[in-house]
């Protein structure tokens, strides 16, 4: 029986902006399940989390419309039925907006504009949930780190997901197109880009352990992250969707678990049984922007729509490996034909 | 004789961008004074502060090049010898980018982004020192606010100078291009944009008094704010262009009279001798995005680099008044040829 937030999407017509991507597509798959009318819009950007294959099994039973999201007379035409709008497309490589801070700017900043003036144009009505990010926390000041706690980016994309995140409140706020905004920290499991190592580590670990190759973990490993499963994260946007309480609100979105960078990967080559690790010094690239230790407090949201984390660290990783080990070939190959290996 | 943050600019090359505005031609003509080679970096967009007529006396003792600063390539040249870079271009309409966020996210976002890339390419060397906004804190949780206090603009314009300013940040802190933002509050005095009523209050206010006309004041008046005079605001570029302390940080620059609306209003007729008062509701528009009172607490910066204001209220009215009378005919035809009154 479904509880009263998932029952919520019976027959309601919902859109997902970076729906064939990774979050995106798991939380069509449990959109389609509850019966909602999905509507994913992807720009199939290249090197994006983008892939056909993260539908597979619900693609006739969801609409897809390929589209930039930066154009706005497009976007004005597709929210007009939607009520309910899920928000995830982003540029979400922290080393490639250092590479090219314009390409994240547009993707980030113009995007998201384009999206919310398409709601006070078209669709006022709608109800927009954003994926934000702890990356605008920047090097927190103490742990666990609390939505309170300063936004002090450090890297291009921190600060344009930042600014992003500001136009939902400020919509809500100002033009009344219903927003909210989830920061997720880390989050894992099937159907994450694993072809390259620029979207995050922990999809990267995970294609080097279950390929039985090395894992490099950079200084001594002692660094400690949070990491939420992708089922508890598309959990997290369906209540946020269905709940008026979160309306103007910023929520963090965390893994139940702060665990290291060292515990991780032994969990995760342990649980593989392939892979082996070995600490590296940091390259200063990665070291110039990296954020040292960080968790969230998720309580705010906990106590906001009844949210926690039902899948724990063994368990998600457990799934994780098996999925990818089944799939494995159609997340080595590019869906926009760029290249298979990271560069 | 002058202190040292003054000889530090002797025969110096230094470049304003927005250097036809208000603030940046204040600072222009300070700079010239103290024998520096000034380079001013305009693009004249129509309805922005930007007036040859605020370079009068000085203009053969200034370079002025008129580009848009969204050119990469024309930045990349413009940069090559510039010691320290006052960044002073921007958008700064809060009303205007409700109106238009898509211009205010090119000349705020893209922009800054173009001038670092610019310096990270051609000029490494260079210092910014940027123009910052209080708009970035949003309504003040306790005041005075110091830089502690959480961002969180409530318009287009405070979202996209705060992105502004975190690019700054960044590039100091990542590929060392020293940099550092003054959080101006509210700045007034001579040069300042008369022509229209949306650049901030207290500039059209003064040309209301100085008319004879009704000055209008929102609700009860009892607002407060905090002003800052033009001189005393460029002075305050000069020692942050000067010092090293300042690399990296964020520093409120704010006046140390905090004044209600009502004050300031009775102030500015009396020392015009001419116009009126009238209190009436808020514009709908207008009170959305509006803040409550709000003033800043300056101590870190007076502490960095010994900087005070030095031009109290009324004094510094009497000033802008009688350079208005003198030249008001400059400041009501709009420079690019658009209209010569407010929408």
């Amino acid at each position: 029986m479904s509880s009263d937030y998932q029952a919520f999407y019976h027959r309601r017509c919902v859109m997902i902006t970076g729906g064939l991507g990774f979050i995106g597509s798991n939380l069509a798959r449990a959109l389609v399940e509850l019966g909602a009318d999905v509507l994913i819009v992807d720009s199939l950007i290249p090197d994006s989390g983008a892939n056909f294959f993260n539908i597979d099994g619900i693609a006739d039973r969801v609409r897809v419309n390929i589209s930039d999201i930066r154009l706005q007379t497009t976007l004005n035409h597709l929210v007009r039925r939607c009520e309910v709008i899920f928000n995830l497309a982003g540029q979400i490589s922290h080393i490639d907006s250092m590479r090219d801070p314009y390409a994240d700017l547009d993707i980030n900043c113009r995007s998201q504009l384009c999206l919310l003036e398409a709601c006070r144009l078209s669709n006022p009505r709608a109800k927009v949930v954003y994926a934000g990010t702890r990356q605008v926390y920047g090097r927190p000041d103490s742990l666990p780190v609390t939505e309170d706690h300063l936004v002090r980016p450090t890297d291009v994309n921190g600060i344009n997901k930042a600014a992003g995140e500001n136009y939902h409140l400020l919509y809500n706020n100002v033009f009344g197109i219903r927003a909210c905004s989830l920061r997720l920290t880390n989050v894992y499991g099937p159907r994450q880009l694993i072809r390259h190592n620029r979207q995050g580590f922990i999809g990267w670990f995970v294609r080097l352990a279950l390929e039985d190759r090395e894992v490099q973990v950079y200084g001594d490993g002692s660094q400690i992250r949070d990491f939420v499963y992708v089922e508890d994260a598309a959990d997290a946007f369906l209540r946020a969707g269905a709940s008026e309480v979160c309306n103007g609100g910023i929520f963090n979105v965390g893994g139940a678990q702060p665990t290291s960078h060292r515990d991780l990967v032994s969990l995760l080559i342990d649980v593989a049984g392939t892979g082996t690790v070995r600490y590296v010094p940091w390259p200063p690239e990665k070291k110039a922007i990296d954020i040292g230790s960080f968790y969230a407090d998720s309580s705010r949201f906990r106590a906001a729509v009844g949210w926690n984390p039902q899948v724990g660290l063994r368990e998600g990783l457990t799934r994780t490996i098996a999925y990818y080990r089944q799939h494995l070939s159609h997340y080595l190959e590019s869906p926009a034909g760029t290249t298979l290996e990271p560069a």
